[in-house]
């Protein structure tokens, strides 16, 4: 069978979009990338043509956190690696950067090729790895360097929660970003503090608090702006860039900011969740529908706390918009029925992320935060992120007038419960391609299983940009004082 | 023999200033307490008068940090308790709160005993003991309260750097405040964060930086603003108030600052060096002089710091001002002069703290930051930190026109260096007196070896003031949801 | 007939507070002052016994803000200085700082005698007057001069708002804070920038916008935040405190904290109202009840506003409490039933300012906020602001547990409408002495009209404890450098 | 004779960088434009050839502030259209955009004719006009219209400083801004206080203070940071993006942060002078050398404002960097010799922007704050700011290794006195083009006087991308209340 790449695509009629301009333009799709973007193009005869007129043809976008099929406090994610990316392509992502999460102990490389293995033969989208650091040890760092060199990883993440499961204490955390600063990889942090987050779960239970509120009750925004500025620091110390995930709270959010306006190199990645709804619904009087908002780092009670997040989005004080998309349905949440620290931490955003965030006001820079951002941090741009000749044909043709009403009854997810269930939506994917394959058309799945392709991310990227000037800068402050040594006499110990 | 007190003393022709205000009062001391404060007193023909016509009448100082005969690094604290006492009577300082540090593993009450017995022999002004939480236990959590029923200590200070030897990680943080809570006393911390000190001082030795330079390299202020932040998000979560001692950095205070404007309780003490001087002097040519500056957490080199601390001193935005005097002479400095890290950190500050004050120019507030404050958040207030009827007469007669220069040819310390060598100050203390004894008069000490007493505290001071109403408003919103349980299914594990 | 304060006043049993501390302690009252604090006095048989047993005796309360019987917009407040006294002593105040408000072109001192003569015969408590500069001249200049030096004023109110009626463009307040400067006197002011106002309500008006709704609508917080701000940058040029009047915002509120710790000194007062609910009344459906919440600043739609104050109050960084008092019934409301712009602007507030303040928590300051910090600011400390020998026996016996339930049936005001409807308070004005004589006990006023008294306040009071010592420093820096003149040539013009 | 551009361009071996990304690659270029980016191209034999082996390939830099032979303060700036941008081709300047000044009271429409006059025949490099509005009509806001849309130009400048000169009070930059916003056209501003700036002239004078110094003593950064402020919330009020040019100080750069964080369309332009050096030069003992940094607003005395603004620029909350290049010899400058105010404003800066910007350290994002933003913002993009296929051929061939003194002796301005004399700068202009022409050769200027071309900028640009939402939304909240209007009764006036 041929790939069913092979036929050419031509998209005319619509108003190409880069996050840095747009202009009217078709563009010409050949071998899975891009061929030509203008007018006028010689199109091939057999070119399957799709009429973009009154819409926006968009770079793919890309989800950078995703942990489909994920074992997981006791469980196991109910979106898999195929239903995931059904869903992405759905809603206009072509790529999703998933997590493989080695146990404590485990091998990471052993992990790595586990997560491969369930994800290839899956796949409807292109995705690559984050792996996660759970414990340290000179195994780790060796495997790091492995990782990073054979394997495509360029970026690490590290808990700062979990205590006693994947909790690193602040020695360990200087010592994987330093690791990482070796590989020319960028070191991730959930950033939240573990200890305190334990006792705040204690004292709640003690309270008799066990339902989903607890959740949020034990760890408010303190404890996650807390760790975010910790881990920031120490980040600065090894002067190594480092990237917030699932930025949650104004806390933490703030933190971020303020940390890169003195000038320290930080990301910060909002999820689709916390751009769209709030948690205020974990009081909810139904005790499955307060669990499906069950996450780590908590969605906040504040209300204004998504308008805040958008806004520093548009202001480039945050960058990339992730989903943490980990759902689990109600028979799964119902571990915890009794105890809100069983309830498996997770809910859906994959499919919604790029229609939350256009609804919600991104008017400019909405192609920077749900895709180009994410490419170049993660480098990969511009073969992803970008429309342009030569890059991959990634690409959603993006209706800006429609709308939708978010359901579960009609979302593509594999879970029994939406967390913007009803929420109105403006912003539609009206069909979406995969390295020049459509995947989504008016609405229907057109099925790729498999399809998609690991992505492989080359170490020092555009992130590590000024880091050897920096260091540069470091070695010239850090110098001894030529001096006399001191002759005089010291006191007998 | 009688008590020196017992002679009336008659303070006349000054301006009494009080935290408050000021105005033109005699002041009448007998029994060692302020008898009558005002004009056209009845005074015995006995009392001593003294004149202070052009001059302040003032609280006598009070030292919130002082570390005298300190066992410390392999060696002991120049400055002892009488000559330590001798410093502080004439700078104007009339009580000293020093701190009790025991061992790792060493009882709390073993160590208190400890230090009391060195001190009260020797003290020539009044004085009370902060204890150091170097450890954690259920003995420790026993002794505490002891030390605070029975001992009047409201205020025990935990180290987040020291790693290894006095250092508390986040959970033992946690239970220490919570312990403090349960007592009412005031938990203080050493705020650096240890691990990152650690691996700046491997790193420093590493590239061969040996001098006390290295000592502020490996340490530099963002690491002190880090535990800063941490440790008041720490006690908010216990709802604690906090003290961070020594206050060195404007990355430090500017963490105090923002808590404060968010409504967190937390008291911020700079000390008289960071208020005075700079730490430019750990890059001088003369290891000696160089040597004479290293304390924890470091000086800053840079030397708009001090400023910055003083402005926020001025604003009711830091609060105390101590000094951590912790003096060493050259010979036992140099048990670090071929590694920073043996340097013994400490310096000195009791002397000079209110000249440099007022030279700096708190000109408005400078009773409040230097004495009356402290009283109330160590809750000793009015009998420490204010004259008024029935006041402890620690009183100074303050010229604050008269100008003095520093140096360690005529300073009253042991310590055979002064950091403010060559430092013309503008404010001198002219008489001082101790609980109505004249221990300083005209330039020369009066000796009162022991005349000090031990000064109780007890705990539930005003810093509590507004915890139960905060506890009670948690509280309101700790509440659990009333919800039927969940019914549905449960996946099998 | 003797004066009805002759007769001595025992207040025994409770709790004395001054802002400094809190105490066991019975008040003896003679001649209108405090005659006595302590345990164990010597009490006339003759005096009036008051049992405040299980309660507070605090400094009576001083209003910094109110207009009563202001000629004003075509009407005239309704509350009086007969029955708005009446309300503040019912409500715990025993003093309020009225304004004079010359109309453009009016004579100061023709004003101010006018004002007064309408106060003397009527206040049931002390008063002073702040006098508006409302236009610029040299008359006006010299009158400021009489006004301060004999008339007891030591501030002036400039509006940067009423653009056309009373607003000043920044030099006219550069020469009006200037002139303040050399009397000693604190300038204040209304903080709106006037242009933008007058765009605000025209835009309104044209988008068909006439009810209370577009009162908010035409001057939003950025408004007020940006004149505050310039207020304050102006007055630091000058080299003079500057005093905020009713800071409505979270942002003006901000500029006053951001300026303080940059070292200005301004000092910001927010209001009863301001305090205690919020703009969004003004879109209510009823146009009476809209109308009621018109004032100007406007309150504000956020409904965290009054949180974010009442921190700010606390933490020190806010100083005192007003009330802008100024009652329109909704006849008189009724002269801008179609142009909101037309609405009479004020509100009530004094009856209930220390009831909103106690419940509202400020926990600890609740003195200094309502009384003493006011005292001082305006240089009547301590004969009014606190309770101690000496001092004007202005004393209100509060109930911290008692709850009240607001309302214009039962509130002491003359106006229709009371902006706290319905709200229940804790803390409850039991009995309420002005310089010693019971004007309200038990729920009931005791009339006392005319018994009040104009305080006179002295200039160069504390809040220019540090311009001196600023003025040296700047004149430090306003050297000029010594040159050899340019000698070379210079082209022809 | 054929177009100098007529000849293809082929520059091989370097490393393209666009303001997104830097790979190895050779450019073509033709008829003036780029032809083709990549490798293995096909170089037609007639094409120069450019060897960037071991260099970096720019978009030419766009120097968003210039005022090429300003008649200004009785003289007229040395640096013409012709050898103003002989500077600007040397450092590797592409595109001015200077600065059309109107008289008050003149046609804008004949100021700009004027002006165009004097650059056409001169220009080295493209240029394009804001034009500035220094009063207020409605002939200017007819002349606005039509220069917008038949002169192109997009970008209209107002002063806040030069009271009764150029100074626009609020309501008239309410005006101002409002017709910008109808025209889709960006408004500027010069901020600083020009009332305060009045005052403190006169202050200074009367000190005595008449030399160079005083210019800066006259109108610190509080004065420019309230006039940011105050622009920012005007534009705010109504709707508009808006620029601000010469941000000189920290306080002004961090208002511009705080708006962007608080959602402001706001866009900050820092200038070379300002990165590279400071206001500390004023007090200069040769008067000559103090009187050639006087601009304004003043460059700062503050050494660390140069690298704050560095920071902003490098985190994205400053985006462009400009020169305000007007230069005037020492005869010029001399007019003010006996009083500061009459010293010409102005320095120099085209030539050497590109270099200390680079020196100082933007290490990621330098094309974008050189180039592409200032493309971007006044919407030319990608026609300019960008190598891309299509693109006009500006081009510079940068050494980033080389490294150069800065000195008067060698530099291409008219003036005599560079402000960065003697300064050592590491990144050099190689070669410049400009639209395919080569303007600088190894550091040779090569003549191409009038060879430059006026770029007409289209008006909504990307500047305005969310202002229609944003009205959108203020619409929403600007609706009236329904409500029975009030039946009561109304006073009688």
């Amino acid at each position: 069978m041929n790939s069913p790449s092979e036929r050419p695509v031509f998209i005319h009629g619509g108003v190409v979009v880069n996050d840095d301009r747009e202009w009217r333009a078709d563009v010409l799709v050949e071998g899975g990338v891009v061929k030509a973007v203008g007018l006028d193009l010689n199109v091939p005869s057999d070119a399957l043509r799709l009429d973009a007129t009154g819409k926006f043809v968009l770079p793919g976008g890309i989800d950078t956190h995703t942990h489909m099929q994920l074992p997981f406090m006791g469980t196991v994610a109910a979106d898999d690696f195929d239903i995931g990316t059904q869903a992405a392509v759905a809603g206009g992502t072509t790529m999703i950067l998933d997590f493989v999460i080695p146990q404590k102990g485990q091998s990471l490389l052993e992990a790595y090729d586990q997560w491969k293995q369930w994800a290839d033969p899956k796949v409807n989208c292109d995705y690559s790895f984050h792996v996660a650091v759970t414990w340290w040890s000179d195994q780790v760092a060796d495997e790091m360097k492995v990782l990073a060199e054979e394997r495509g990883v360029n970026s690490f993440k590290m808990f700062m929660a979990y205590k006693g499961v994947f909790m690193l204490e602040d020695d360990k955390l200087f010592h994987a970003f330093t690791r990482c600063k070796e590989l020319g990889a960028l070191p991730q942090v959930h950033a939240e503090n573990g200890h305190l987050v334990a006792e705040g779960q204690k004292k709640m239970l003690e309270l008799g608090i066990c339902g989903p509120e607890g959740h949020l009750m034990s760890r408010p925004e303190e404890v996650e702006a807390e760790a975010t500025h910790r881990a920031i620091t120490i980040a600065d110390q090894v002067n190594v860039p480092i990237y917030i995930v699932h930025v949650m709270s104004k806390g933490a959010a703030n933190k971020v900011v303020d940390a890169r306006q003195r000038g320290k190199l930080v990301y910060g990645e909002p999820i689709a969740a916390g751009l769209g709804t709030d948690g205020s619904h974990c009081w909810h009087h139904d005790w499955r529908h307060a669990a499906a908002y069950v996450m780590g780092p908590p969605l906040r009670p504040d209300p204004t706390t998504k308008d805040h997040l958008m806004r520093l989005l548009a202001s480039g004080d945050l960058q990339t918009v992730g989903t943490d998309n980990c759902t689990f349905n109600a028979n799964q949440k119902a571990l915890g029925k009794d105890d809100f620290t069983r309830i498996p931490n997770g809910l859906n955003g994959t499919e919604d992320r790029m229609s939350i965030v256009w609804t919600k006001g991104v008017a400019t820079g909405f192609v920077g935060v749900t895709s180009s951002n994410a490419a170049r941090i993660f480098n990969i741009y511009p073969r992803k992120g970008r429309i342009e000749v030569g890059a991959d044909a990634d690409i959603v043709i993006w209706d800006g007038d429609a709308k939708r009403t978010i359901s579960a009854k009609t979302h593509h997810h594999a879970v029994d419960f939406n967390i913007f269930e009803g929420m109105e939506v403006q912003g539609v994917a009206v069909t979406t391609l995969v390295r020049g394959r459509v995947v989504w058309r008016d609405g229907e799945l057109v099925p790729a299983q498999g399809w998609g392709r690991y992505v492989p991310r080359p170490c020092w990227g555009p992130a590590f940009g000024s880091v050897a000037q920096r260091d540069a800068q470091r070695a010239l402050y850090h110098q001894p004082v030529k001096r006399e040594p001191y002759a005089g006499p010291v006191i007998q110990l």
